[in-house]
């Protein structure tokens, strides 16, 4: 259809962007709005919400670091790190993940986000094929729109659907895109198996360990590290900063040619101002206590099976942690949103995950364990969960 | 082609990424690798190359409050902005962004890159077409890729041809996208005849302000609000925090309902994590300094000017600076970048921009003017610039 200029001219002003609000009442309608919340420094609700599973976000050596790199370096990197966004401190920090996780190379992005576009665009074109997993996160999915290859979903964690996908590509090069530890339902990839579908066919795995890192594997050196594939010279890894490690950025770990072509072709990478100084300190520092503290990971995998166990006891169903994310369902969006909303009021803040944010249609409650939890944290927590579900008419069946 | 798993496994392990180092090979030998070089924090160098134009990123003002809102609100956000990573921080950053700069409303993201992405994705879809100028930011581009709108790029600030394609657009909404003061040759978009353009055939406008912001329109408001045209109701804006304010984000502002609508529906806010609270705090203070020194923006300027007449009395091709962006004509893709290498090697740092990295195929130096030089660093920038120059083999005509 092509618009004329005076029909189109007579929407111009004030109704060019009119179909906004139509969108805003149907979600309204759907109670899909959100709404931000800022939170306060001195709140003293408890946190079974945020991603910090080590507690370290808080930390005053992580936070000391940080301030003290911001006085130092500035407060921003000033350029793009391929022109003055590089400080001494990103060549440290890229040298200590790849250290600390046992992978040849590093870079350090300015979020997750940007290192999964930087990932996904750079491996891939026109000649290649990706797998993706089903459930893989936003960002990934957003490379796979962005790269110019072509994309075959496989269902959630079936092996055997990757493989007959790379074994039936037409495509010379394949990539297989996962996340390790998936963030809405804490449940884990099948990373060995995976990796050998890719190695019998000749394509890379690309594995998201942003919920691994600091939780899973030796002193939380991940999930790829905990598979024996994070050396491989097929497998690449992408991290954030911006969970356990209580920063903010993002990284890709690999072989190193791999992170040289990403500095030479990644648009994230090329084209973004570098991560601030602050981030990198904190996130420098954060590795640091976790050489320091390697029983850290360890803890938060206890508190989490110390959440999911409860409450499976008070009759909810709620998954088998792998990592620090415990998921709880709740019988329907609203009733999930009820649910979170009294949990609120009684001073506990968990994640809500409802459609279409979820991938599964599935709406639950999303608890994140974290190190720095106490016992009697874990209670208050299982105690106005319980509570709350009645409220919001969820039932259980206790045990 | 379908590649059998035999022939495919033969490939496998070490030589699944062979053809990274083909295409490493191609570009060293067309001069086009590239490589990070860290600064150190005790430079002497004269930094002609970041983005920092009003200096502010060592600012004692700015890293002091990015230091204090390290220790008190964390080194990280911890969570999406609709989780847990919304601060009274990034509360108050979002309404002083729009009281300053004049729009009703604002949201704060994790870079300009992701506020690009979610812009002109969230605006956008199967029913719209794009009308791009030819030489708008990566991170544009990368939204225009991601978004599932019909995309038409019209030829480099023609008003003309970008009326011809809204008014012949087969779709019934549209959005016209464009930086205001373009990055790598630092001239301005005729933002006024853009939104002209824009009423007349029913279109909204995305303007990226982020070389504007700070240095452009009335105390560093913008060449948005310059156009006066930042509160218009069919116009969003996009910045960064990162150039002139010296921190790290991005930002989108518009309409109060363009902004609901991102947050209720923006993938690259709702999927990612929150800005840390140091980048907040450090841009914040920013705008403070704004306002308190009104000044700095024309400071910038005078010294873009500055740059650019004596560079051209020296017998240059420079571009006459509408913002701090002062660009220099090299002859070749080699000659840029030994010019570049040689003024490094004598203490002044300059941006080398060469295919494919710009729009036009013109390989130059890129100049950034910053508010803090002074009458001596411009001098010694001059000189170096014309010695380099020589020992490139770039000719020059003085005057
Ligand atoms: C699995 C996964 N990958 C990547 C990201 C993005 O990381 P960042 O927040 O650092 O952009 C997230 C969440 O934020 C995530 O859950
Ligand atoms: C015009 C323009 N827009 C957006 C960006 C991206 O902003 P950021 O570095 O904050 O991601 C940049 C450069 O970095 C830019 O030059």
């Amino acid at each position: 259809m092509t618009v004329s200029t005076t029909e189109a001219s007579s929407s111009g002003g004030e109704s060019t962007l009119d179909w906004i609000d139509t969108r805003s009442e149907a979600r309204a309608k759907a109670g899909l709005s959100r709404r931000l919340r800022p939170r306060t420094s001195d709140s003293t609700d408890l946190d079974l919400a945020s991603n910090d599973y080590l507690g370290l976000a808080k930390d005053k050596r992580v936070a000391g670091a940080a301030a003290a790199a911001t006085l130092k370096w500035g407060s921003g990197s000033t350029g793009s790190r391929l022109v003055t966004g590089s400080t001494e401190l990103h060549a440290e920090l890229e040298f200590e993940l790849a250290n600390f996780c046992g992978s040849q190379s590093a870079l350090v992005f300015s979020s997750g986000y940007m290192a999964n576009l930087a990932a996904v665009t750079a491996l891939t074109g026109p000649g290649t094929a990706i797998v993706a997993d089903q459930h893989i996160h936003a960002s990934l999915i957003d490379g796979t729109r962005l790269s110019k290859a072509d994309v075959v979903v496989a269902d959630h964690c079936d092996v055997g659907k990757v493989r007959h996908a790379l074994e039936t590509r037409g495509k010379r090069r394949a990539i297989v895109v996962t996340d390790s530890v998936f963030s809405v339902d804490g449940d884990i990839a099948p990373l060995n198996e995976l990796h050998e579908a890719c190695r019998a066919t000749g394509a890379a795995l690309v594995v998201d360990d942003a919920h691994g890192l600091g939780v899973v594997g030796p002193g939380g050196r991940g999930a790829v590290a905990e598979a024996g594939i994070v050396k491989a010279p097929d497998v690449i890894t992408t991290l954030t900063l911006s969970k356990s490690l209580g920063a903010q950025g993002g990284a890709v770990l690999g072989p190193s040619r791999v992170i040289r072509h990403l500095i030479d072709t990644a648009r994230p990478f090329i084209f973004d101002t570098g991560l601030a100084p602050s981030s990198v300190a904190a996130a420098l520092t954060a590795i640091k206590i976790l050489r320091e503290e390697p029983d850290r990971p360890e803890r938060a995998l206890t508190v989490a099976h110390d959440l999911s166990n409860r409450l499976k006891e008070a009759g909810f169903q709620v998954s088998t942690p792998t990592a620090a994310v415990v998921s709880v369902r709740a019988p329907s969006p609203e009733q999930a949103f009820q649910w979170a909303e009294t949990c609120r009021t009684s001073g506990v803040v968990v994640g809500c995950f409802r459609p279409p944010s979820v991938p599964d249609q599935i709406s639950r409650l999303r608890l994140t364990a974290r190190a720095d939890l106490t016992e009697a944290d874990i209670e208050r927590a299982v105690r106005v969960i319980r509570e709350s579900a009645a409220s919001a008419g969820v039932e259980s069946r206790p045990r």
